[in-house]
């Protein structure tokens, strides 16, 4: 079955062009896919031009005439923007005419629009937002919940786990992903006691592979494949991600900018860089999902390029390739029956 | 007045060897300092040598019989060590013997027997573990609570809003240090619901120059001068810096070190990569405070080196110098006395 996916094409810092070029883009490299930009018509039409490649009969338009700002709240867009190309977008994975959607619009909007139209799984209380974050095993540690909740609880924390299991599974095709539980220390009588309680329900669970605590230093060490945490813990711990590696890539430039001694030593070691940049582009890791819904809802960032907005679009195609919906599902529902062990 | 400062000199990854050389290098560099190396007599007699250099005069060794390990309880080490270095280090400051201690051992020890034995400034209800980060502006910003405590209430946020405000002034002599609340956003109906009571509390209030919420990348921006949040939010925060930044170094190593003309741009790039780690080396910023004692302890990072471990040193000569407890006390009295605004 081919993916089909649909793009919400006016969201992003960059505006529609950047979708409409990461869309043709991965359809020249992807031949079973297909794409559906959901936006203003005009707009996308004058974008795409006369282009006449094969790929573009792969690419249809779907109008919607509002869109969501990227300050907007929540609720007002889920009340006054029904029209809205992230909303349509939505609309049309509910419908069962796409199999997934991609927005890199503002994130609360996209979550509460998200939750409203698709409903979440049986048996999840709260989605959540995961990534993927380099290591220095030359792999990624997937990280959830990202945002979408604070004030988790310990039975959050391990619908967390049951969600993170299966989209490493799915993503990197591990048979048993090591989870993770973040915490401050590595001890057991450390931390706050929502995870303390989380690590009991958890430990000896047939369906998880729970290793222990790990800290915030492990997600970049790579100490187990899926790190676990409340949504605030997991925000800051994201963030501070992007302020550290901008910090550095700062100083960095600034101290190969200094004289023309330095501007010739940048010159020298611009291959090495190139490949230092490759290793841990942050582009690569673009694409975040909203688990824990009937349908897969992929987040880009805001301020996605074309070749990162192509890394949420694989996000998406590799989830439907895997129904990482239904997999959870699956795992929850023998969770539920009893064979697991969480009430 | 010289500031005495008690070292406990069998603390840190590396023992004795490390601290004695750091007490020598700093006594070298600072004419008014005196310091106290406490810990096994013999074993830092024998560090010593036969040294009969001018600032052996300032230098004293206090002996200690036990020693805390790295990986004991604080409860244990409470109970049982009561001649420890670190212990002793800490009874010196409560004795009025040393105006300040300095500890590489473990942080739970280190804060439960600096609370038990100093006990807490009056109107402060949990001391807190505060560290200055790098950012891009040049400066640092300071950041607490790191870890002390988990489950912090509003009240607590709010004084470690006036603890982060003293040390500010006195650390990087500013005025009015701008502090921010650490949230997954900055809108103000963003975050649970402590910070939100938090940020009510600092808005408006005399005392602290309050100037909104602030996200995990701002603590490298540099927006604001201290950044406040409960401590197991802060712990992961400070150790994923860590390890986005070990492994950034670990992937710069290693495109470096991959064939003979990497190398070659390698040694080209020495002395810009020298200026670079200068920048945000992390021994510049090491020496925690632990603030809101009767007493100032620092807590410098178990694995320092010589050179990070004076930069310890440097951070209690000037709350020595600037009289942080006091400080502190001062403003929290003002608050309480009604001419601020907290109850």
């Amino acid at each position: 079955m081919t993916p089909r996916i649909a793009l919400d094409a006016m969201s992003g810092d960059h505006g529609p062009s950047v979708i409409v070029h990461a869309a043709i883009k991965i359809l020249s490299e992807v031949d079973d896919l297909q794409l559906i930009l959901v936006g203003d018509e005009a707009v996308l039409k004058s974008l795409l031009g006369h282009r006449s490649t094969k790929v573009m009969q792969r690419l249809s338009i779907h109008h919607a005439g509002q869109q969501v700002e990227m300050n907007e709240s929540p609720s007002r867009a889920l009340r006054n923007k029904k029209d809205s190309s992230m909303r349509v977008a939505i609309n049309l994975v509910k419908q069962g005419l796409a199999d997934a959607c991609v927005s890199a619009g503002n994130t609360g909007a996209l979550m509460a629009t998200a939750r409203y139209v698709l409903k979440t799984l049986p048996g999840i209380a709260r989605p959540a937002i995961i990534s993927a974050l380099p290591n220095m095993q030359g792999t990624c540690t997937h990280v959830l919940d990202l945002g979408a909740n604070v004030d988790t609880t310990p039975v959050h924390l391990f619908q967390f786990a049951v969600m993170g299991t299966v989209l490493a599974q799915a993503v990197d095709n591990l048979p048993k992903p090591r989870i993770g539980l973040l915490n401050i220390g590595q001890e057991e009588i450390k931390g706050n006691e929502d995870v303390k309680e989380a690590a009991k329900l958890l430990s000896h669970n047939p369906s998880i592979h729970y290793t222990g605590f790990v800290e915030g230093d492990d997600i970049f060490k790579g100490t187990v494949d899926v790190v676990v945490c409340d949504g605030f813990v997991g925000n800051v711990s994201l963030k501070t991600t992007e302020g550290v590696a901008k910090m550095i890539s700062h100083y960095v430039k600034q101290s190969f900018n200094q004289n023309l001694w330095t501007r010739f030593a940048a010159l020298i070691s611009l291959p090495i860089i190139k490949n230092l940049r490759q290793k841990i582009d942050p582009r690569r890791y673009n694409g975040a999902s909203l688990l824990g819904l009937r349908g897969i809802v992929i987040k880009s960032h805001g301020s996605a390029d074309v070749l990162s907005f192509t890394y949420a679009i694989k996000e998406a195609i590799i989830e439907v390739q895997k129904n990482v919906p239904e997999q959870i599902s699956h795992i929850l529902a023998t969770l539920l029956n009893g064979k697991g062990r969480v009430k």
